[in-house]
């Protein structure tokens, strides 16, 4: 029945599971016989019976082989591998928010990810080390622990060390461990802002956020932002119209435009919020990529109004969700309550490979080591984004974007959209603003905005146009 | 200034570290002074420089050093290292729901978490595989990609098999993998729900959904919850009073109670939600653990108006939160719109994590052996409750629950406290319900319900009283 070949790559156990698959598949063993018993099996084919049992448990976790108490192995029901949708579910346009999320997310598509937010996965390398794994999934180990709401003791000793070497002192009580930044974001509007309130956004800024607080029933009130920080005198003018009852920003390596809040800035922002009586979200999951010393608003104002948030998706792996906030400490409860209400608790196996990375210093390293290949790759891309008719704007210095100009007249709309149909995924710069400011913008990320296949899209279009 | 023992255990770098961090720590070495070079510290302790530099950056990480590049390294400012908070957060009370579960997700507490909802931790050994842990943090590989929203496709692949097996067929394209089931009902809740609806829900019956909906300003009407499922006499009459939008409830192996919802029960429920025309949520996180085979409502209804929960979280690691949902499939993209705007995206590798286990068989082995040990230990609890004055009500055939009685007039509330004092977890009644029918009630866990030391405080509850 089976045909066992010594000399294969594949293993005894795989040789079986592909050729009863096979069959199985071809309707040539139907629905409901029995399969051969392990004994059977084995001594037919000059295997060992664990051999044989191993096969068969692949061939049950396939949906493939019904396995029976006390009867045997079965072929199972054949309904048991469906594969097409009944419907398929259209995708949202890539012009809006949600859309473009998608993309950058939907690890399946064969384009370049000219304007994703995250970096190459490959710059991810040998940051976790599966020795640590191994150790954190023994038994009773972090690893394999409910993760208690407020998150790990141990991450949250890390992250105390790592704020107060950005110059920011808290204990690791003040922090609450989150499933990402964007979830810091979500439980934080929830705790302090009331209905309908109005939030003041940097614009153009993140767009996510920016559908979150809509949801929420929140409306948005865009403040222009320069190269140093939000525009304060239309801040001023925007507080006393609006009374917002909070303002998200980014003060350092401001996504999209790739500046930082100045220090007289953030000085004055702060005082704004204390005239004006609002909150700040700081949100500050690039600062890691910073190449130059800044100040956070955190450390001037000392959690009297700043909900400051961190996260390690964008440094330190993609594939973990492991952010943090710290709260004015009289806020800690309420934050806690509404994380144990979203998704109850974190995952602590997550929780404690970011600590391990941290205490380590495998972050650290890893961290100077992303730092040069963005330095790398921004000097290739600035390269040879002068051989395109576009104008860098902003991210030269530092961090993972470049915002760029196209020339006078252009719709970025309209460019990322043939980029589309080129397979090049590009961010236009309307995703992020409310107003117009982001038209005739691109965000570029670093890493990929050298490609070749880049920089020809960019000389094409300008080709068509002149032709 | 160091001094190295070859002959010891620790490593020369963890020597090197232990005796710097000591003299910081002591004050030796006082804040801004400059620790020797690399090849300096090298050459005088004859060891290599990359011990020297594997040193220095853990005491960089463990906050106590600064290195400056090209500068060198130095000792860093001491206020780095801060343990204590400044104001205690109090913790909440365990009599409420948001007490109880910070409670059993502490791990620093050393107590007997006699009605834990997580099974112990070293009953989770062996299931993940660390060499499938270290393939997925390959360069490039699985887990280290962001996850795509609707979650990793090769996890949908393997839970569409899953639930073939459990007689529900619906193809991977209609799962959402979510980070837990509680985030999976909080998303389900926003998009279904209109303003302050009304929801039925299983009383007594799983505390944390309840205030879930409440914090989100829906009204829950409790339905009485008997052995063979919810009291559809009740529930009609209820259903006539309120019009609810939604019912959620656990079909197999409820939560506090054990039961399973009758085939018949769970047919005229579905007739119920078609006549009144409401949605019902199905939570199934503890299915898995059923001696005896059953039918989930989303068998009978073919996700019409179903929307089915289940996770990982109970039976595979609580250390990690991969959840699904399945809704009815018109819902599908405004579910996946609420993830996003919640939680961004996925852990990807926890979620690649799961799938391995479900695809090698590791899954399925697994939990045929956390049901024997439940077994063994269900037969140890029941004998031991004997020599108690507790009645066991339910759970005694399979799952991870036994629902006991306290002596006739006797408050669960009072016997909770005094456990708190004792150093026990109890879980009175009163949290699960919203009426009064939980008083006198107690949810025990069944790994834990045998245990010596909560016999003994049982039998000393009944004797203070006599006495």
């Amino acid at each position: 029945m089976i045909l066992i070949d010594r000399t294969s790559d594949r293993t005894l156990a795989d040789q079986i599971v592909d050729q009863l698959a096979q069959r199985i598949k071809a309707g040539k063993l139907p629905e409901g016989s029995r399969l051969p018993s392990v004994r059977q099996l084995a001594s037919s084919n000059e295997v060992s019976q664990f051999t044989v049992v191993t096969a068969y448990e692949r061939l049950v976790a396939k949906g493939l082989v019904e396995s029976k108490a006390g009867k045997g192995n079965f072929v199972a029901r054949q309904h048991a591998i469906l594969k097409e949708p009944g419907i398929e579910v259209a995708a949202p346009s890539l012009m809006s928010a949600e859309g473009f999320a998608h993309q950058v997310l939907a690890t399946e598509e064969p384009i370049l990810p000219a304007s994703s937010g995250f970096l190459p996965a490959d710059w991810f390398e040998g940051v976790i080390n599966p020795a640590a794994v191994k150790r954190l999934l023994k038994p009773g180990a972090e690893g394999t622990l409910a993760a208690p709401v407020q998150g790990s003791v141990f991450l949250r000793e890390q992250l105390s060390i790592r704020l107060s070497q950005w110059g920011v002192n808290v204990p690791p009580s003040q922090f609450l461990v989150t499933h990402g930044a964007t979830h810091a974001f979500e439980i934080i509007a929830r705790c302090i802002l009331p209905p309908n309130a109005k939030i003041l956004i940097d614009d153009p800024g993140y767009f996510v956020v920016r559908r979150q607080l809509e949801q929420l029933g929140h409306r948005c009130i865009p403040v222009p932002r320069l190269v140093d920080g939000p525009d304060l005198d239309a801040l001023q003018q925007l507080a006393i119209e609006h009374q917002p009852a909070a303002m998200f920003t980014q003060t350092l390596l401001h996504n999209p435009s790739g500046g930082n809040t100045s220090l007289s800035k953030s000085h004055k922002l702060l005082s704004l919020a204390n005239q004006f009586d609002f909150y700040v979200i700081e949100d500050n999951v690039y600062g890691d990529l910073a190449n130059h010393t800044s100040v956070l608003l955190a450390q001037l104002d000392e959690f009297q109004r700043v909900f400051h948030v961190g996260s390690f998706t964008k440094v330190l792996n993609p594939g973990m969700r492991v952010g943090y906030v710290v709260p004015p400490l009289r806020f800690l409860p309420d934050l806690q309550m509404q994380k144990m209400l979203t998704v109850l608790t974190g995952s602590a196996l997550n929780e404690a490979l970011v600590a391990e990375c941290l205490v380590s210093g495998r972050f650290r390293k890893h961290l100077q080591q992303l730092k040069s290949r963005l330095d790398r790759a921004r000097v290739r891309a600035l390269g040879a984004l002068q051989q395109t008719p576009l104008t860098v704007v902003s991210g030269q210095a530092d961090g993972m974007f470049l915002w760029v100009k196209l020339p006078e007249g252009e719709s970025s709309d309209a460019w990322a959209k043939q980029a589309q149909q080129a397979g090049i995924l590009l961010a236009s710069g309307t995703l992020f603003s409310m107003t117009n400011s982001g038209d005739g913008y691109i965000r570029l990320n670093t890493a990929y905005a050298g490609d070749y296949q880049l920089v020809k899209f960019f000389q094409q279009m300008m080709k068509a146009k002149k032709s």
